[in-house]
């Protein structure tokens, strides 16, 4: 491991990704500079937001430039450290980039403790991910005791933790999601209440899952399902808005008239509904304690499954990524560096 | 005065209302039971609410029965009471129906103080409409000093009271009426910093208004309007739903798939964006006396104007409701009863 192996942006997708868009080289390790520490990832997260910064459009975040290394993030071990907090051997979260070797400054890694979870979890569960969820429904989903809770990609990353948590807290949990294979996963191992399979006449589902309604919709994909689950909501019902993965590939600025039509808005009267987005990003990290204290406790209950699609080899990334915005993963997408 | 005049709903309108949906009657003045409180209307409130009532499709509050009397608020005053709480001759706000006279329980009624505003403001400016501009801006406009506050039917009974209030608050307030002379009034009367006239090209009016875009979005009418301001919002933005005029003559149910679409979502999540619909009654007035406390302070400062548009005769109030869905009232709409 004498060299460092990166994932560069060659080109901006039209539409769907394809590999020829990414570029894998290998080129010298860095050396890290004063407060800096070089960290080798074990595991690279990849997320659907990676697409937008794929993208020039502008959006919450700078795009990644042309022949730049792709933005993500990964989980691995300390090698080299100018950070007192810092020593070689240390695991840590928050390495940077699709590339095998970081030197970043010590202020934005985080160390683990893989006894809660084992590292790769950090990606996901114990990462942007799972945070992700928490925030969204402490903040907007806030769901109570006997509601009924829906989820969109429901064995993704965030879909995943969203059904948990809310389950812990007393709601009915339905999921959506693509394939049998999937919802039998959602319903027996993560232990929701039903899961909707999308590839079926949804809308039929939807009214026999939920015949009273859906009181907080857990928005992750945009498209047919948005269209399906807006006009069940009940009265006072949330709409919390992680991403819309369906349109990720055709719109690069998705309230231009270009995009396609969502719904009309009168029900948000009517029926007093709030439909809200947010992004982690913003302040998600500054909470990441109670976060994890939160989710320890569940998880040491027992109460937290987690399934992870692992891919072996950074070089395989680009086509793994291309596939998740397909839906063809099934758990958390990681890549084993 | 030896009988009432009432105002029936005849037919249920389909699109538009027609004057030959109303019956005008004459009956006998109803006499008040125990503890009932008998009020002759002085003036009676038109609001774009009722458009609903006369629908037969599921909404948050029940229809108005074929043949019953249109549902509606009055002030006026109490003739006789089996209330100790009201007297004859004291002023009240809170009677029922488009008509003259109303028996009915003490508990609906609140007396009012014409030292703070004359009665007719009572069902308006201090009334259920400028309640719900207070309690719309409370609860999810949240106006901060600097932001710019967007305010469509902005010389309507509700959009006045958001301007104002907002500016107030320190916010830069742009409105959005129909022709010159309700533009010229929101800039010259009301203190707004500029009133945009969706007769024109809203589009072009809104860039030069609003270069930087819009913090807040006051909803009160929907389609090509609501179409010109999204795509304008800011990060962060809110967007409080308090009606949408402009579809209540064509969409019974407005997230049925035969309704316009509505903006497509993405912005949501990219902005961060928050879209939320209220409805006052169903806990505005429980918050009255905060509400009313502030008002008196803004009017008693001069901060506060008010426009009414004054219909005479309860016979005339079919003719003047049919016009106010299509924006030809210019200022809050009442009837002298």
């Amino acid at each position: 491991m004498s060299e460092n192996t990166q994932v560069l942006l060659r080109r901006r997708p039209v539409g769907e990704p394809v590999e020829a868009d990414f570029e894998v080289v290998h080129t010298p390790i860095p050396t890290p500079g004063p407060g800096e520490v070089l960290v080798r990832a074990h595991y690279l997260s990849l997320d659907p937001y990676m697409r937008g910064r794929m993208s020039d459009a502008k959006s919450y975040a700078k795009s990644v430039e042309l022949g730049e290394g792709m933005e993500g993030a990964t989980v691995g071990e300390v090698v080299a450290s100018h950070d007192p907090r810092f020593a070689p051997g240390d695991l840590v979260a928050g390495g940077k980039g699709w590339q095998r070797f970081c030197a970043m400054p010590g202020d934005a890694l985080r160390k683990v403790d893989t006894s809660i979870a084992p590292l790769s979890a950090y990606t996901g569960l114990l990462g942007m991910p799972g945070l992700t969820a928490w925030v969204g429904l402490q903040d907007i989903g806030q769901p109570k005791p006997g509601e009924t809770v829906m989820v969109s990609a429901a064995t993704g990353a965030v879909g995943q933790v969203v059904g948990q948590i809310a389950k812990a807290r007393g709601a009915r949990v339905v999921g959506i999601a693509g394939g049998q294979a999937k919802c039998d996963f959602a319903v027996k191992e993560l232990g929701f209440d039903a899961c909707l399979d999308h590839r079926g006449d949804l809308g039929a589902q939807l009214d026999a899952a939920c015949p009273d309604g859906v009181d907080v919709y857990w928005e992750n994909v945009g498209g047919a399902v948005q269209a399906a689950v807006f006009p069940r909501f009940r009265d006072f019902g949330r709409m919390v808005m992680c991403g819309m993965i369906a349109q990720y590939n055709t719109a690069p600025g998705a309230d231009t008239s270009g995009a396609a039509a969502g719904p009309n808005l009168g029900a948000v009267v009517r029926k007093r509904l709030r439909i809200q987005g947010f992004i982690v990003f913003d302040s998600g990290w500054q909470r990441y304690a109670q976060f994890l204290a939160e989710m320890d406790g569940l998880i040491r209950a027992g109460r937290m499954r987690w399934k992870e699609d692992v891919v072996d080899g950074l070089e395989n990334a680009p086509r793994a990524f291309i596939g998740m915005l397909r839906g063809e993963n099934f758990g958390k997408l990681v890549v084993k560096v």
